[in-house]
């Protein structure tokens, strides 16, 4: 049995009684019931994929940051030179970069993983090399990479949230960098939720009206070459994926495997947690959505996922940078169940 | 010359030249200029207010709860009996309520005001008695206070802000607690915005269609009773105020008047924060909006304010808790100009 099927083998629905255990806490609590709103909800979400009520804390929390590269770029989708994608990962190592910021600011582990940049970068303990292959080709003129490297490289996602799992991370949050991977989200998220690329297509890291008509027409092209099934998740992401992409999909089934939660940054995130989601719909249940970018992509992800987002700050960085802000509020979410008095234990009046 | 008088006196306007540079900054920083959004905005009004790029780190947090009663709780405005106020003090004294598990999430310190509360509480180093009156009177048969009394609150909110920036605090965060405190928010929004009371006026903890409407009602009876001068905040207050708004609406002017930048929860603040800039309206350049709450009141202060909310999940607890949830969007605003490389440190190559 391969690690991918094994993995999605262990992946299972929300836990119903822990979920009503949490709801009728949460009624219980020294507030008017429901004045927590989506917060609310999240704890009941916590609880249900933990299948305990309350459930364990969020803590501590580590963000993989996959690196990887796009034959795509040959295409002009985007006015940044390829190899910033390996300047950057360079940038993360240091500490310079937004994401190491606001790992900083929320306590997170930062992770970063070379899954397929096509510079070399420099060894060492700060870097986890699984490069599968150095960036993919570009889609509009073959399949993006091989069914067989596509399944490696989800593994190596796997792999990634189950190591960080077995150190004691109890919150997962996905981090990608790889200039030009806003074309091979938006053509996942156009397989996967049936939208025409104009719709699901976007600036990215800012473009003009002229380079993002380029860009929807790539997307049509490549799509229109390979016609993707999306009852083929393997498939698509051969054809059309990155192996941030790839990645991102297995880290997130490994992180519903372990029934530990993993906050969804931006577009790339949510595109590939629908791969993840054609694999194992019952992954959806790990995942929280960090936060709504500016991508017309993501939120056609988001809608088919049925996730809300719980910060909407016209972020449209990458990184992990949009999740990492949601980190306190999944904590909070959770911390409600734990640490807030109950009208009984409080001696506080109800509302007559 | 009075401490409110002296208050105003210090309020100034944003420093343009850190604003400028604050933005420069951002479009040096090794990420897409523009790409992080609300955070990049948020950035430059910090600095401005601080009068130096970077700004200073916005930690150590203080919350403080402004507890009080209101008279017109007799008029039937909610379901909640009125000792609610004193038991849930005393929930946040024992560090129970929600805003209390908040605050540890966040690192906030808790300061629990007695400004206004009918009933008597415990003396200790974990109250902060401030108390005016113990609760306003009904807003429909008379003014809710003195304009001595409105005055007095006032000037207690500057000292506890001026008495926090003292102790070391450098990011204030409001908040409040109050069975009846959304009726008199309503007032003051309507009085501020022009709004019509149905309008302004809303569920609060949550309350039916009749008890709604009858909510209106009471604030249009008391508009009429009063017509409120916006030109006079403190007349305004005196007439249809709380006595946790009128030490909110000084918390803000203390804020400002340190240069210390001060979230906002929800419509209680939103309404105090219309007050404050009715008598500074440089206090604004002070404010972060925490959040937008489920108030439709809250809403229209926050437009009138011009003041983007940075969390918008169905809150409507009050106590400071969206506030707080705030607080780490602040701080990550913060960092991005005083931890994130430029294109130049980190030798990045920039767009073509």
């Amino acid at each position: 049995m391969t690690l991918l099927a094994d993995t999605l083998a262990r992946i299972a629905g929300p836990d119903d009684a822990a979920a009503r255990a949490a709801r009728a806490r949460q009624d219980r609590l020294t507030k008017p019931p429901g004045s927590l709103g989506v917060l609310e909800d999240l704890s009941v979400r916590l609880a249900a994929l933990a299948g305990a009520c309350p459930p364990p804390a969020p803590a501590p929390v580590a963000v993989a940051v996959f690196a990887a590269d796009h034959g795509v770029h040959a295409q002009g989708v985007t006015p940044w030179p390829q190899e910033v994608t390996t300047q950057m990962v360079a940038n993360m190592r240091a500490g310079g970069a937004v994401v190491n910021a606001f790992a900083r600011q929320v306590g997170a582990h930062v992770r970063t993983v070379d899954v397929g940049v096509a510079g070399t970068l420099a060894p060492g303990d700060d870097l986890t090399a699984v490069k599968v292959r150095p960036g993919t080709a570009d889609m509009t003129a073959g399949p993006a990479m091989t069914r067989a490297e596509a399944q490696t490289a989800v593994e190596a996602g796997i792999r990634i949230a189950t190591g960080l799992v077995a150190d004691g991370y109890r919150l997962l949050v996905t981090g990608d960098m790889g200039i030009a991977n806003t074309t091979a989200s938006a053509a996942l998220v156009a397989v996967f939720t049936g939208a025409d690329p104009a719709e699901v297509t976007g600036r990215g890291t800012g473009i003009d009206d002229a380079t993002l008509a380029h860009k929807v027409d790539v997307v049509r092209r490549a799509l229109a070459r390979h016609t993707p099934d999306p009852a083929d998740p393997l498939g698509v992401l051969s054809a059309v994926g990155g192996l941030e992409h790839a990645a991102l999909a297995g880290y997130v089934l490994g992180a519903a495997a372990a029934r530990v939660p993993v906050v969804l940054d931006g577009v790339i995130a949510g595109s590939a947690a629908l791969v993840a989601a054609a694999l194992a719909p019952d992954a959806v249940a790990a995942c929280v959505a960090g936060h709504r970018s500016a991508e017309p992509g993501h939120a056609a992800a988001l809608r088919a996922l049925d996730l809300r987002p719980l910060i909407d700050l016209d972020l449209r960085l990458g990184e992990g940078t949009g999740a990492l802000l949601a980190v306190p509020l999944v904590q909070a979410a959770a911390r409600t169940l734990t640490e807030v008095a109950t009208f009984d234990s409080a001696a506080v009046s109800e509302r007559g």
